[in-house]
């Protein structure tokens, strides 16, 4: 019998999904970043719940109002990256009972002020005690059917974007984890992207009224992960032609002689979002992210073949697909 | 500086809502057994999440299956205490590594299972890896305002009631915690209270429909500590003049020589409606149960004095107000 080490977090939820039900008429599949239910006629209340294992996705120096904060963007981004505003925010939180009060005030707080960045509530919750720290964050909110933005959608042709650029929080792990070093003011704002994320729950509401957007996903596992996703999702290949590099994630890579293109693609816990637009559309979906004084970064083309490639330096490569919890590294 | 251990759950919980911006409107108050949110004119959304801890929460002998059923079961009964009907369950799953596959599957049937008795759907979750088993469950419904019943509502006079009798979980903890002994289908039957609640979904539904309920709630952290949550709400107390006792639980205090009301009051982790109804609706209340086949137990009034008490041979004696999480026991 195989543990779960030997499977992964993607084969687990496979193996999850394969012995449920299936709810008729979900108004996004089993695989999206948020789960929906109908509930009128084109009304539906979508859903999302992902959890915050101190021990694992806490870095060194967080603090646990971050953590907290961090819980809530997690939560809230993969709402936003569907077009649903979060109307509100719960968190179950297995605590252990030697923690100080102190800390559970600073968790407290992070909800609140994470909820309220996001015109949004903390509506409710609950404890257990336990030997570690975990969070287990829910978002909800309510939607329209048909302006629900699923990872399925995008088609050969369509232009792949998105709402920002990659590769800090890969350069802040490398420096938190691996204990490389970087210049005062790279450090901070390198780190600041892993202690301070943000949604762009604005950006993905704009961009699915806009009306513009055959698929979309958020790139909170890495930028390699998502476009796996969203081409198993959409049954096409993606060509990345133009890498979505941040000019402190290069000067970072360039300092330790890395290679840009890992910290840009397998770096994990960014918030953008990664969508395919028709070309006739680009620039309705360009405005929509301009009036939010968001840049539209097109990447790249979807492409017929399910292969996933980029270039550098003008030579193909192939995107790996990225981190995954519970496998061994 | 306080540990959690120090304050336990309730002051845990209080100290993290004080930190919280309400939200306006809430059609729950906090400290009911759900949130809710308003989503058009009197109708809302009602999420409820609850937390199983593997280590504290589930008891030996208990297997996977029944521990991934009773996570749905709890969560239900929230919901169902409100008058609310669960549409969806989800949760999230933090798992050891080391942890074999059929575990895994165990978990996902219990959930489907569990979901399907009350005729709503799994539909999404999250994994993640950590030291220990903890599943976060998440269930929503939707409701019309005016029909939600809160713990808020109770008046003095008002009958107090509940859909079934108290004690079987009590004696089961006894034997599984403590060691205690019981004739074999006696056993059986006391353990099986642990193994495989029953939430009161359909018998709170119709308890709301009726309209005869002035206050209610969950019985699942035990009938005196939910006597104590209702009276805070409603600014009552209660005179508890027929303690509802099961014949099993009275058979194993009777062979143990323990205090049955002890059983009755502090048993923990059944899941039983304890409600109010003004005296001229109370046959409106029994018909309601009836038509399900369930029994309404009247077992004693509201008071003005917001005191809780029992009577035991013709004895007043108080309702203390119960087990709570992480306090040094």
């Amino acid at each position: 019998m195989k543990t779960l080490g030997e499977l992964g977090e993607r084969r687990i939820i496979t193996l999850i999904m394969d012995r449920l039900t299936k709810m008729p008429d979900m108004p996004l599949p089993f695989w999206d970043d948020a789960s929906a239910v109908k509930i009128k006629e084109n009304l539906s209340v979508v859903l999302k719940t992902d959890l915050l294992v101190w021990k694992t996705d806490v870095p060194r120096g967080m603090t646990p109002f971050q953590a907290a904060r961090k819980t809530v963007v997690m939560n809230f981004s993969d709402l936003g990256s569907k077009g649903v505003k979060p109307m509100a925010f719960m968190a179950s939180l297995a605590l252990p009972r030697s923690l100080g009060l102190d800390f559970v005030e600073e968790i407290a707080k992070g909800f609140d002020e994470a909820a309220r960045e996001y015109d949004a509530y903390v509506i409710g919750g609950d404890t257990g005690e336990a030997d570690e720290i975990i969070i287990s964050g829910m978002a909800f909110g309510i939607a329209e059917e048909d302006r629900l933005v699923k990872r399925k959608g995008a088609r050969p042709g369509d232009i792949l974007a998105t709402t920002g650029l990659f590769g800090k929080t890969g350069a802040a792990f490398k420096i938190l984890l691996e204990g490389y070093e970087a210049p005062p003011s790279l450090k901070k704002n390198l780190i600041d992207s892993v202690y301070s994320p943000q949604a762009r729950v604005k950006e993905g509401i704009a961009l699915a009224r806009s009306g513009a957007v055959s698929a979309s996903i958020d790139s909170s596992d890495g930028l390699a992960m998502s476009l796996h996703d969203l081409s198993r999702s959409s049954r096409v290949g993606f060509r990345v032609e133009n890498l979505p590099w941040s000019k402190e994630a290069k000067e970072f890579s360039e300092i330790h002689g890395l290679d840009l293109s890992d910290l840009v693609l397998y770096g994990g816990e960014e918030y953008e979002i990664v969508f395919t637009v028709k070309p006739e559309f680009l620039d309705v979906a360009k405005a929509a992210l301009a009036a939010l004084g968001c840049e539209l970064f097109e990447i790249g083309v979807a492409t017929r073949e399910q292969k996933i490639i980029y270039i550098q330096d003008s030579v193909e490569k192939p995107v790996k697909a990225g981190y995954e919890h519970f496998v061994n590294v």
